[in-house]
């Protein structure tokens, strides 16, 4: 046979995935605000063992509640093993749609894209390096190939050209932004040793705004008392409008957490956005500390050789970790005297969208929140 | 937290996929002609070796041309398990989608959905069910499970409605039709003790006609000699528009196959379509016969203790195992003296597309040829 004489011209132009090599800053895109209109959301099916206590049963529940909620205003993908395919399935409403996608952990809101648009309404997404929030320095599993490759995976699947940023490590929960030009992170997990060691913070910052489309990144210094992320930002700061953000919050200047939190009010109150804007800081107060019982920590499978949970660990809790879907927030609760206040504040700063309370230890215990199982798909034309 | 009051409408409406419970014909679907405009087309990346030899490493390089040959005029989506996706992606070539979806082996003709498109423009998946061509009675493999699941999957993707024909055993290779009301089949086949022995042959020509939007079924006896699928009927005879088929041919009359040939050629002239037209028959000669080599059987692993061919296996080549896409007729080769021969022949009968030869001996040795490895998905406005 040989070669192939071609005759006919390849009419699919467009309409595939390209790695792209250039920098979205320079190609006009930027990262939208996370209350920007969505396309929809992606969530990845948890399922192992050591993450999610009791072979991930009320994990499961908790994931189906939080992908309900949200997709009662916006298209919701769900991405499982083939293991748990047929699980996934069955326990989802039909109009959530369930794709094969292998993962190590089911945190999308860390390795998969950060989508970034430009004035036409194209969309594009980033694929970051992951390395499970700091690789053989003190990541918290080992391997985390699966997971690296889902940003790219979920691009092609969507026909959605994607950034190669994979020299950067960065987990998409260590971000946020107003979408008008500020990004806000923390020092405590951007200059982790396990991360991008190798760079200087001004080179860690000109990479955020490169890829970010921004003008001027926040740096706080903190996150959450024993966060293991190294202190997403996503934990203790969140933008509800450009100008506002909320910060989680304790009066009682005996827990770790106080300084930490006022260290981040002082920044916050001393700094103006990429717009010159003051920001506005709304104090969301967190739970009563939040500890594993013996039970769940008995629940879970050991990691190389070591339980995944100290005895009596405090866990990470915090309101501020809320998903923000087209027509809601949802937001965690932890069954705590100020689940109620919480709701109340997010309700007053959100008054267009419906505040959706979902209990979420059993998803705390895998050791994150509502924002960080979730990932957003901005509104696009492409 | 209890019950969340819902103030939000669902907004997703029908963008999702919904398991159907009515019939195609009464919904007004029908399956056209594959000669008719495609979205794109469906391919599975070669994997179990004891289908394919030597690791399917030759299968792999022969997937990638006919991947290639028809992503020229529209769009190639290939699944591959999560162990082979890398080297899925790696092989071919950007503008060809990969999307992540295990499998027991790679027949998309025959497991992927059979789409029905009706006057408006809309597209549906019919879901057969499918046992590895015979179950237990005389199937291929066992188990086929995760091929079962694939039309669905692959609908649930792709956000495409289903019609749930699981209680009806049927692979997509067993079928061909004008999309003008008329469909071929073989009788041994369809009316196999492994498929639906419960049901009379008028009960399965009915089922085909209410699903595929169907008048007339047009039953050949036979299919091509030694092929283990019971004989499909994409493996000797093909329509390449309504009223014209194709039909594999040999002069030998030693030859097994002649007599097989010989019958359908017979049931074809003395037959008209559902519209009352004559079928003009033109006969695609045979190559010379092709046996598996010591070589080639050294190359596959065993199944159930047992190699999977015998010696000096004779190979159920067929030039009309071909696959039309919007621009091509990607048809095989055999490095046989025919091969010019049967291309030239389906050059004159498809003078508006580009006929790409492709070697596939690779590809008939796992037990079929390119037009099991794919499946089109017909044009549609959803």
């Amino acid at each position: 046979m040989g070669m192939i004489t071609v005759k006919i011209t390849l009419k699919r132009n467009g309409d595939f995935m390209k790695i792209l090599k250039t920098i979205p800053k320079e190609d006009g895109f930027h990262m939208p605000g996370e209350y920007e209109p969505h396309e929809g959301c992606i969530i990845i099916w948890p399922e192992r063992a050591d993450s999610w206590q009791y072979g991930a049963v009320a994990a499961r529940k908790a994931f189906v509640k939080v992908a309900s909620a949200i997709a009662m205003s916006e298209k919701v993908t769900v991405c499982a093993s083939e293991a748990q395919y047929d699980t996934a399935r069955e326990m989802l409403p039909e109009h959530i749609r369930v794709v094969e996608m292998s993962s190590n952990d089911s945190w999308a809101r860390d390795y998969m894209p950060t989508f970034v648009i430009n004035s036409k309404g194209q969309r594009r997404g980033i694929d970051w390096g992951f390395n499970a929030w700091g690789g053989l320095e003190d990541g918290l599993y080992f391997p985390w190939d699966k997971d690296n490759k889902m940003a790219r995976k979920f691009c092609d699947m969507m026909d959605t050209d994607i950034y190669d940023a994979r020299d950067f490590i960065l987990e998409g929960g260590s971000i946020h932004t107003d979408g008008e030009g500020t990004v806000l992170v923390t020092e405590n997990c951007l200059l982790s040793r396990g991360r991008n060691p190798h760079m200087t913070k001004e080179e860690i910052e000109n990479k955020l705004k490169s890829y970010l489309g921004a003008d001027k990144v926040i740096w706080l210094k903190y996150g959450i008392y024993n966060d293991e992320t190294n202190e997403h930002v996503d934990n203790i700061c969140a933008y509800v409008k450009p100008g506002h953000v909320v910060l989680a919050w304790t009066d009682n200047e005996d827990d770790p957490q106080y300084a930490m939190s006022k260290s981040c009010l002082d920044i916050l109150e001393g700094e103006t956005d990429a717009r010159g804007r003051k920001i506005t800081v709304h104090k969301l107060p967190l739970p009563s500390p939040v500890y594993i019982t013996e039970e769940e920590r008995d629940g879970l499978l050991h990691m190389d050789m070591e339980p995944t949970r100290q005895e009596n660990e405090r866990l990470a809790a915090s309101y501020v970790n809320f998903y923000i879907s087209n027509g809601a927030v949802v937001m965690p609760g932890f069954g705590d005297e100020n689940d109620e206040k919480a709701k109340k504040i997010l309700e007053e700063l959100f008054p267009d969208r419906q505040v959706i309370q979902i209990y979420a230890r059993d998803i705390l215990i895998g050791g994150g929140n509502i924002h960080c199982i979730t990932q957003q798909i901005p509104k696009a034309v492409k």
